[in-house]
């Protein structure tokens, strides 16, 4: 099954000789030190790699497992300061494929930051869109704007685009999270801005709901001082409790033989903006997938590269026909028209981000179903 | 204060004569009889009722008293069987300047239905929008596309075009709503459809949540097997608790000095479709007020037509300079132009529809505040 | 052949029945006649004409023959002068089964305005969406916020809601055209505001071309001064010298074995709004038609009313089954849901326009192919 | 002026010290070993250069003179065949600053196509977006989807992504004209198809306008055949004599005192897809500039890369604030948050491609006039 206008079978075949291979003559090897000297490059040497048959990402399907990452971060903890300068201790995660930049995708970027007791990250703004996701614990706050969200066990955060953020751990024990941004994106097409802001947060107080929260997730509800949309969502925390709620009762529907479920056992939903319902961010989705014990996904090739991490059960991902074993924590990327299934030993739920919404938007999204 | 392009202190300079009045001679009568045989009317004689300065809608702004009208319905409920032909016992408010059509304004139709004990309103659909507001009670169902939604005091209920829909009543006690719909915009512009469906309802059950509640009402969550948007909200029922705690969080939010509220002292949000953003359905725009006491709104002038019904708490609505008290369960409409300002006397609640989406997909919405 | 979902064959049964007719009891009439004084209307007593199982306009489909139309307009012209108050000698279509009342359709009005040599129109303005279009002559200048624009045969002029407009006639001959207006749709919806402006025209020159064509006539081109959309067309004039070649080339393109033509032997483009695609108004869609000789169109019904204007050629319209023959100028009106098919017998040019913008904007379109 | 939320004052202030630099000790060490050995790369080590101030590209403003190019080209011409396997015969322009990649900026492509007499350059499609523009010359004729279209001076030509395209010469005389992709985005985030089409063109004949143009290019008028929107233009070909007129016309009606300009002295016009009004493709903006003799423009950074081709007159860029004096032809790119003005010595026309339908689509827009 094929969505948008690729046919899989047609587009491999690519002639195997390049009718444009001039003999190698003086004549020739002047123009071509010539074009050099003029920032010149011809296509016909390079077309191949230049314009593939496919996508043929340097980037490679890769997981960390949640086990070796988090005593890395944590003594990170131990041994390096967090504060103004280098801003967040975060460990981003370097895609093996992309030649040690800290990008696990050409567009994303993902790591863990890990914030010990007591301690706080300094207020800061950027034109890069970023997200939270937490694994485990509790006890941060983060400063949206001013307006202090909690980050609890399950729960998905937003600081969009040029929003100043924190964060301060209230507790004695450390925390750590998966952040999530287009970091790669905005370095690689230049649109990136940063401003530093308060080195302490702009509001100490840590309620149990943000602002953004209380005006704004109320179901099929929007306040009347809130009508003009806005590009990111308004939302700065997504809760756990809901997500759960709403795959659980896609599970069930589907148990009571009506429609609800994305397939055969795989309840999944997308995170947001309340104002359009579309996207939470302009680059970035994100999802949540629960699978029942024993479904498996069918393998998809998609546009775009994607990032996953357990957060409950156990189970295990074939990327490109090689199954790799997933326990919680544990993240995986899945680049561009790389092929991938999910298969659920346990209830099997995950966390998915994306960026899809750049290819949707840019005309480039395909998808096949194998 | 005006939005949109309107100076209301310019519009009404009309001049006092008509050039265009010709000398009254027979050649003149001949011609204007040969109008009328060949079905032409001439502009310049009804230029000015026709196109007037500002809207001078024939509906007058009205006020129907509770304490009558569930009397009258109840009575109904004595008298009139409810079943397949006439379909529902509902009473609809006949704006007095309409002329004895059962409009409460040009684009609106507002009704009070009434359901007796174990009574059954049976299925049908038809193309105009419909829904329902319920200011007192408990006990009745209706199957919207065969998903029983349960129907309570304070919730918002959607029935849009060509769902089916039915109702029952399980208890032992009558029970009382508002009805509202386009059906005057429908019947105007020749756009109605109408099917009779199943007698008994397609499903008798009577769950707590709807399955489409089930689905869609978790706060920023989009189910992924509803990715594709459609024109009505998917939402079968919005639920008195989340109302009411939103509006409870906006006026919390201005006493602790943040953003939220739509005015001071006035909570408001609106019921929308989570596809989208927007209205609930294509033709009517739902919403509900709250009111600090002793508040009272700016006095507004909107094109289009509105009904409020009120919902809990006293006050009154003073309309085109003339105020008139409110208790609960008390309707009132607004026609286009008319102007219209809240005062609360206690907290005072409001829900509140009208042909806003009309007015703005077409452009022609104006608001001015006086 | 249906769109949407409607099923033709279904919607037509109606039960014979109406279950909910109580008998007639002395308590009955006194409950009726309470509802009447508190204005209220029972629905079941109403419902079927209410809400019928399809549309069945009051409007009946007609023709007005351009012969007897003209002379009319010219006894107008000698009889009744032009000017102030009055502001245009136009002649309405009255749709024959609304009531006397200057509608062609409930949505649209229809009228020949006349100018005699040298006569000025003064100008106004109001929120009501017009257009012109030229079934004959030459020698007008529309004035449009300022922008003379020429009126020729066969061009399609435009003046979009809240925009002052007067005419002048420069020449020794009168000249007759067609203007259409949502007059209908505004009066009932109560949205019409109206100002009187300069009694002299604001522009008197007569150049070939207005401004805004000069700025907005460039195909595929859109000024860098011009960028925001718009939500009604910027163009003052569609000429027919475009409208021509453009439905020449689709019939040409047809021959070669191309795609092009809406229907075999049927051209048809639609004028548009340039910073968006869309119709030129928001309420009123326009659109050219050309048969090739011996063309017959596909049976349709279509949601919402559509008035056509022969501009060349000769043929005949089948409406509701009966066929009508056409000749230059001849106007008809199709209103809602009323079957429709043009033949033509020699090449067959028409000028049409609907409320389907209406009809498309609130989810009302439905279109059936017989 | 800024337009966008950016204070270019405020956003440079970086602090000057990184308070996360923890002291070297053989643990830290062991520690960032450990990283690199899972993948992991610590933000705080990289953040200045990963998320910068404000953009600060790689790629440098850089430009390349025609008289130096062409000479390059048809020496190409000369000793490398056209075909099959190379497919064109393109000089691609590489940034200086980019390292030797053939890419003029980090999302877009430019080349210098040559095409010798009578040559053909075989059939192919690619997900990414293309265009050419004629700096001069005629003779070729570019075959998309079947359609020949004329290419001629002055044209701007479309071959969106997906569909066919070949080229021919079909006389006596060398062509050459500018290619633009966006090679790079598409490379750089892996999303791109290829699939070899004939070798020979599809469609050898050589109209004066292609099927897109007669089926498109009426000013305002829209096929009834295609009322659907399509993501790229529909029109093949936006002709010179089209562009020509409207730059004229906008400094006609500047002379005249109306609006029209972009900015005084500077005329301008967007090539737009007319089913939307919207850019041509999803990735790549065109646009033309025409300057009055001794006009300047504002200075303006803006975020996202820029090229522009000289087409006619005799002027200056300066860039950064520094000014090169520019001829007919000579190309020259503008990196993000670059600053640029254009200096007009004679009458100057510039074609200019962007790659602002990314920027705007994903909400990284950002301009500062200074």
């Amino acid at each position: 099954m094929t969505t948008n206008t690729s046919d899989a079978s047609v587009i491999d075949k690519a002639p195997a000789h390049n009718s444009m291979a001039p003999e190698d003559t003086a004549e020739l090897r002047k123009l071509y030190a010539d074009f050099e000297a003029m920032h010149l490059m011809p296509l016909w040497t390079q077309l191949g790699s230049l314009m593939p048959m496919h996508p043929a990402p340097q980037a490679i399907p890769y997981i960390w497992k949640w086990s070796q990452l988090y005593p890395l971060a944590k003594r990170s903890g131990d041994l390096v300061p967090v504060g103004r300068g280098g801003e967040r201790r975060a460990l981003g995660l370097g895609n093996p494929g992309l030649g040690g930049r800290p990008y696990i995708s050409p567009t994303l970027w993902a790591a863990i930051q890990y914030l010990g007791p007591k301690e706080t990250a300094p207020e800061h703004r950027h034109a890069q869109n970023a997200f939270r996701f937490v694994v485990d614990g509790e006890g941060v706050w983060t400063v949206v704007n001013g307006d202090p969200v909690r980050m609890s066990r399950g729960d998905f955060l937003l600081t969009p685009g040029w929003c100043f953020h924190g964060h301060q751990n209230i507790t004695d024990k450390p925390m750590a999270w998966l952040d999530g941004l287009d970091v790669p994106f905005a370095y690689q097409n230049d649109v990136g801005f940063f401003e530093f802001g308060s080195e302490k947060l702009s509001d100490e107080t840590t309620p149990d709901l943000s602002r953004s929260e209380r005006l704004w997730c109320h179901p099929g509800l929007r306040p009347l001082s809130g009508v003009k949309d806005t590009p990111n969502t308004p939302i700065g925390a997504y809760r756990w409790e809901h997500t759960d709620r709403a795959l659980a009762e896609q599970l069930l529907l589907e148990k009571e033989g009506f429609p609800g479920v994305f397939e055969p056992g795989h309840a999944a939903v997308r995170f947001v903006n309340p104002t359009t319902g579309g996207d939470v961010m302009s680059t970035i989705r994100a999802q949540f997938h629960r699978l029942r014990p024993g479904t498996a996904t069918p393998t998809r090739r998609v546009v775009g590269s994607s990032v996953f991490q357990v957060f409950e059960g156990r189970g295990s991902v074939v990327l490109d026909g090689t199954e790799h074993k997933l326990d919680i924590g544990d993240l995986f990327v899945v680049p561009s028209w790389v092929s991938w299934s999910l298969q659920a030993e346990t209830q099997f739920d995950l966390f998915h981000f994306s960026d899809a919404p750049i290819m949707e938007r840019l005309n480039f999204a395909r998808t096949v179903i194998e």
